[in-house]
């Protein structure tokens, strides 16, 4: 990345990884360098000798990209999200340390935060918007969601009756993976585009508005849609062993309480790229800074 | 379908197949009733008896649904294209015939069509324009791609390299029939999400800026491009025994001129499913059809 | 299954699944009947209110068929394998009282209780020798293979390497699954037989004598065969990283004591059928069962 | 292969294959030369430079492996099977110019040619007797059988109803290909291993002695079993639309003289690798006949 000084400023695993990346691929040690800031690891955690862990933040004095955590800040705005880190990192003082025309990204940026770089003349690129980033963690997203479902059912996926509610992106990286191991896949949706979508893919497609009709033999119930669909008048009709996992973001989309006092069992499976494959998701990551650098007109010196 | 009686004008197979179905399903016997026009066909077609066959044009006029062929029109805008009927059918005939306030569908309804029925007080619904359809029709625009390909070529699909150009419906199809029979397949695509969405179905996505340093392997091409993407530059980077197969619409996406110097084999595949598949596509353009009808607060009687 | 009475002595959630749906699918209520002995269960255990759970051991004298549990005896050979019973339960006992004339079958059945069975007159029908069972049973082990590999490792296993050694039974199941979620699968056998139905699959063939060679990238290694053949040679040639799963029946084939001092990380991974996936195992059980009763010429009503 | 001279005699596309990449492949130019012998070809059949073809029937007497054709000859068992020669090529003439200690290969060789052979001293080792051969020709078989179903089937393969009678390699190789282009598949074989291995695969297991009940809804039969099992009373059970492809060496599995009757659309598909990938097929040849040099002590250079 020509002589280029890279800052990865707090995250875990998934940031290690690419830092490990960045200094095999790039041209490190041949002009260029690559600094970490605010990870500061564990023994047991591998890093690349190239790299050099500091906790000086004055070291983004001459980084001309900064790569900031997923998602970028800790909850209350005021620091940035760095678990590894022994203490806190605030964003002040990053902002205050970021070099005038340096690359800023980071992931999952709030308001907040925009506003708070705002103040220091910077501007933050959020590479979690990025289509392609969200294209390719539904593969991680779906291997965790076959996990969960391999570790809770009594049953093989082989022979199990699925449904799997949307069908986006996720739905449309789990069905397969479901199908090809022998289950049979019912999805339902709303959009008969949706809908034609995963009766390609060897789905039986359902419509939601008949959705009640073809709970009764579901044994496992994947929730990808964020909104209210799994209510009460839903899961009463679905069988008592049905397992659910949902993959929506918050809220999520089952009544929880109903399905408690049901005694359903329900898993909420949140952020799942992160904790269930950490290395590849840490390679996603860099993949998407890569096509933002690529357009921004920094030259990539790849392997 | 309530008491609605329909008529079906012109067609091929297709449309012979979606009358036999509509005759099957809907109440044709207890109050609704389902005619056909303009389908003179041969000895061996086999038809419902439910379905009466007509050469006179004013049952229109007491048809509540008139579903025309696909494409709606013969080259030249004025008739229908009818290929089983024995006389031409004008449009001005049918249209002068249809009832006012009569539902009015037809397939690829060219301009100068829509404008002469507009004369005649009608507005046509193009059940083409239905993203369900397309995304259906991918199916047999896939397998009959395949078969191209396993017809044309000396290897079998299993271990072959295959490279599709475009990653949108019909490749989104056709990838993942090749990789389970096993071949090797690249995608050339420019966007990052194509490329991402290629990855996730377990293609080797490659950015069109790099297609001509990912040529020299390939055994067989498939485009869906409709822009000339396979100019001469990138064709002489092709193996001589190279497969070329165009799925891409009119004008294609194949410099053929260089192609045939080259001496390379190219076949161009037009409007595969009503070729591939006529029963399949019939049963495609019904559903899409039953789809207009519902939102259109027509009632489905379904078996 | 005409007028018969069939006990169940001992087991796990396997039996208890095989007891439900046998009480299910005879014709239990109309003139057959369906007795269980030896299983004292838990509250939390559901089972079919036509079973009745017993603890003594005089039903056997009315019962023609007499399913001991799998694998039959515990390790001293003295008593039946039954994990929910609250006290023991001799094999002694229960061979005295099965009626001369029953069919008697058992799961694994060790020389010295078949000869302890022959002392009462008795020969055991061992339903574990069945092919059949074999072969069902690859599929829920390969799935426990599968959610091993899912939680051990830091990537997904789309786009990960994976070796199989040998190519029997389970890494016939098994490989398909790691190809569809979209692995590189390796396989290691030594007969070209072995070899081309793994081509045939879609994995890439690695004769024994060439395994060495192929080990520098992989990250998961699946072991199928019993016999040492990773040992301290091979074991050297992984990558540090490399996940270990031992699918081998006792004594394994991983020389675990060089695997420790190398750091590997090996999961020794037996009997899984009845740990991920305990009711499908039942019935693979029920299935085989039911084979042999049918060769025995039992009738059976089935639903 | 060291400082071997081989000969290739008769055969077709898969021999001419198999020369071109022994050229490519062996030391040919270093030390060792290839000849061919008995392979008069067209103008448009591409020949390695390296290949000496020759119609002097000499040749053979320096040649230390010779290879004959599949099938070996021709009907009448006095010539060598040699479709792209233009006069005849008696065995005999071979047979006695084959040097002493050769090794003659040969595929599918009768009684007859073995017993001319051993006039002359020779023992002819079959090749095509090899199974890692016959598993790797069903790969170029099922395709050719999906071609065919594809080419004579008015719909996809996609939501169609197969039925596959036997499950022996072709069969093994087949369901999988109709199971990923979306096709329900139903194996009707008589052994339970085979039934659990085609449940295994994903398809739907039905014992031969119930095979006349599951037959009311299939669209397409392949036949592998090489025995008169699709007789009269089976064939009445199917639909009259269905489609079967006799996939069984003869005398063929299919009572033709009652499908014409019943106007069953039957096609009788042998030999099909040769015909479908001949390249494919020639590389099968080739790779089973390094594995019999292998095993004979020659000394294989590969690329």
């Amino acid at each position: 990345m020509g002589n280029s000084a890279i800052a990865i400023v707090g995250g875990d695993l998934r940031q290690i990884c690419m830092a490990n990346l960045l200094a095999e691929k790039t041209g490190i040690g041949s002009g260029a360098s690559c600094d970490l800031y605010g990870l500061f690891l564990d023994k047991e955690m591998e890093m690349s000798s190239r790299i050099t862990a500091t906790d000086d933040v004055r070291v983004l004095e001459y980084c001309n990209i900064v790569i900031f955590a997923l998602p970028m800040a800790d909850t209350g705005d005021q620091t940035v999200n760095a678990p590894f880190s022994i203490h806190k990192v605030p964003l002040r003082d990053c902002f205050g340390h970021v070099r005038p025309g340096a690359l800023v990204l980071g992931g999952m940026v709030k308001e907040k935060t925009a506003q708070l770089a705002s103040e220091y003349g910077l501007v933050i690129e959020d590479y979690f918007l990025r289509e392609e980033l969200a294209v390719l963690n539904a593969v991680p997203t779906a291997e965790g969601a076959l996990e969960i479902a391999m570790r809770e059912s009594p049953r093989t996926i082989a022979g199990s009756i699925c449904m799997i509610t949307g069908y986006g992106r996720i739905a449309k990286a789990l069905a397969p993976l479901l199908l090809s191991l022998g289950a049979k896949v019912k999805v339902g949706a709303r959009k008969h585009e949706d809908l034609a979508w995963s009766k390609v893919a060897g789905c039986q497609p359902v419509h939601l508005s008949q959705l009640g009709e073809q709970l009764s033999d579901v044994e496992i119930l994947f929730n990808t849609v964020p909104a209210m669909i799994l209510d009460k008048g839903i899961l009463k009709k679905l069988p008592p062993q049905c397992l659910i996992i949902d993959l929506a973001s918050k809220p999520g989309g089952v009544d929880f309480e109903t399905a408690k006092t049901l005694g359903l069992n329900v898993v909420w499976a949140l952020s799942l790229p992160g904790k269930v494959a950490p290395i590849t998701a840490g390679e996603i990551l860099l993949d998407t800074i890569y096509h933002i650098l690529e357009e921004k007109g920094f030259i990539i010196e790849s392997d």
